[in-house]
């Protein structure tokens, strides 16, 4: 499958015996990678937020595991070791469900008998990697067979190649659309309090030579009022069973102000991201962070009358989605029927 | 009328032959004023916005023009070169009606026979100055009233003290209650770009005792979804004859927003705030402001792909406003009703 993207930053490099992880933290203005030996590095660039985006943690928590291993095998107990820091790596965010889909595949195969366990967990590691790009693919096909001939879409935080293998989720849909002629023009919010829209989306778009309109988050009611947009495309971080959509703190909001306006909501997400374990989004972990994320530094201090709530993730129920797209295949309406129709027979 | 405000920075000091603004640019980091002798200067104290909100920026004018008058009469001609000032103070912002409602009662006593024309200008200047901030405590009291037992609002932008003569209209009312005992917690959003929640509202509450918390304007639906909050409390920028109003981008979202989850909306403004020449807010001019308040300089450039649009006001429609609170007097409902009950005999 060829790579559609032009985008030749990745957010992950895996270099044989290391993970270079480019900080996302520092985009746009500079492009500078980290490379990390350690499962206890990549644990620290999952927390640190310098990798970010659902499929993406995942894929960089399996080769965390790869390089688990390389550091204990074949020490006595080295298996153990390696458990160890598989724990660390899922401790360290805890609302998108790729992080632990991968860790539990590479956990299988680290207790799978292997003449070469190094060899073998790389490979899965690779494979979740190379899977993670097709899925992309795949969905930005399906994804544009939806969007149709729909001229504008706002997307939210970012659901890109940086976010992912590559290509990207709800950027890849809108990859997609965009080669296909008909969608014209992408709105991205900045998405407070990390900027992902400003900061990666927009940058990631105009790479592909795709026109983009940064907005405030606050504005999406009044572009959507405006007429101008026919979709909102967003990624995931975790899909339960009845369909309800954990994502980026904003995508509840964005998904009501929706459907009050007559716009529909597509969510692209790998089927990594289907967590069949819960039935609803009630039941998933949001995860909060620091409030310094939000606060001037003079009001961190001990008594301040002043703090911070900031949740980084939402939960969307169903009834607010239009479409979820996976690589396995679309749901159209999830409200009304779930998403079961996805699992894996 | 005692202020009840413990609030000792204020936006505009008026020093007798000169108008001193406290740059609220750089709230809370500093509190820096800067000291302006001409109409010319006060005009880009307010299109820089180092003075903002509605009724401050009125106000601010307003002393604007006896800084004119003061710099050309008597000469010939003085009145002529007033009335020029008086049109570049007019440019300098378009949304906020308090602006030409302020510059016209100017423009009357300009033009008004007086033997002493630069006592009456100051003495009409303090006078606004004066009834904003009696307005204000009316305000409180009233949209205290309405409140009743309110537990916990959530208040957007800054409609404060610093955006007003003082005490201010939204936080006028929010003090008022928290000063009952009833209000036990206030949440801000951020308000992008300028922050004015996380910059000025916080810092304004904290300064009076009241504990505030502080959001991304995306997570506004989350905390409205998790039921913690009775009343979205706001200030305005324009209100039209039907009830439609005029204030910053991301109020529209906040009342679609609320109505879906039950939460109910005040909009707390003086009377120079209403424009009872327009029926509708479909009329009313929405300040689009520079892309570079949103944009890394790096796409501040020709040929660029990435743009932002920026308007800094939306509308919210009166059918989504619960009651809106004036010193004259309230509406409630105000898309039954419109707003003409409460236009001077």
């Amino acid at each position: 499958m060829s790579n559609l993207s032009q985008l030749n930053v990745q957010a992950l490099q895996w270099s044989g015996h290391s993970l270079k992880v480019l900080d996302q933290r520092l985009l746009p203005d500079s492009i500078a990678y980290d490379d990390y030996q350690d499962a206890a590095g990549v644990t620290d660039a999952i927390a640190s937020m310098r990798v970010r985006g659902a499929p993406a943690i995942g894929i960089a928590a399996a080769y965390g595991v790869v390089l688990s291993a390389m550091q204990h095998y074949p020490n006595a107990d080295w298996q153990a070791a390696v458990e160890q820091d598989i724990k660390q790596l899922a401790a360290s965010r805890p609302t998108a469900v790729n992080l632990f889909w991968a860790l539990n595949k590479m956990q299988q195969q680290l207790v799978t008998p292997s003449a070469n366990p190094i060899a073998a967990l790389t490979q899965l590691a690779q494979k979740i990697h190379a899977d993670d790009i097709a899925a992309n693919h795949a969905m930005g096909e399906r994804g544009a067979d939806i969007l149709g001939n729909a001229k504008a879409v706002l997307t939210h935080c970012n659901a890109g190649a940086l976010a992912t293998g590559g290509y990207g989720t709800a950027l890849g849909v809108i990859r997609s659309a965009h080669k296909r002629g008909h969608l014209q023009h992408v709105y991205a919010d900045e998405t407070r309090p990390w900027l992902q829209g400003a900061r990666l989306t927009v940058w990631e778009l105009a790479q592909d030579g795709i026109p983009a309109t940064l907005i405030a988050d606050s504005a999406a009611a009044w572009l959507m009022k405006s007429g101008k947009i026919d979709w909102i495309v967003v990624g995931a971080d975790r899909i339960t069973a009845n369909g309800d959509v954990a994502n980026k703190i904003g995508t509840y909001s964005l998904a009501v102000l929706a459907k009050q306006h007559g716009v529909k909501v597509m969510v692209a997400a790998p089927s990594s991201t289907f967590d069949f374990s819960l039935e609803t989004g009630d039941e998933i972990e949001i995860e909060e962070r620091n409030p310094k994320e939000l606060l001037a530094d003079c009001y961190l201090t001990d008594g301040s009358l002043v703090s911070a709530w900031n949740p980084v993730f939402d939960v969307t129920p169903a009834e607010l989605i239009s479409a979820i797209v996976t690589e396995r295949g679309i749901v159209i309406d999830p409200g009304k029927h779930g998403v079961r129709s996805l699992e894996a027979c």
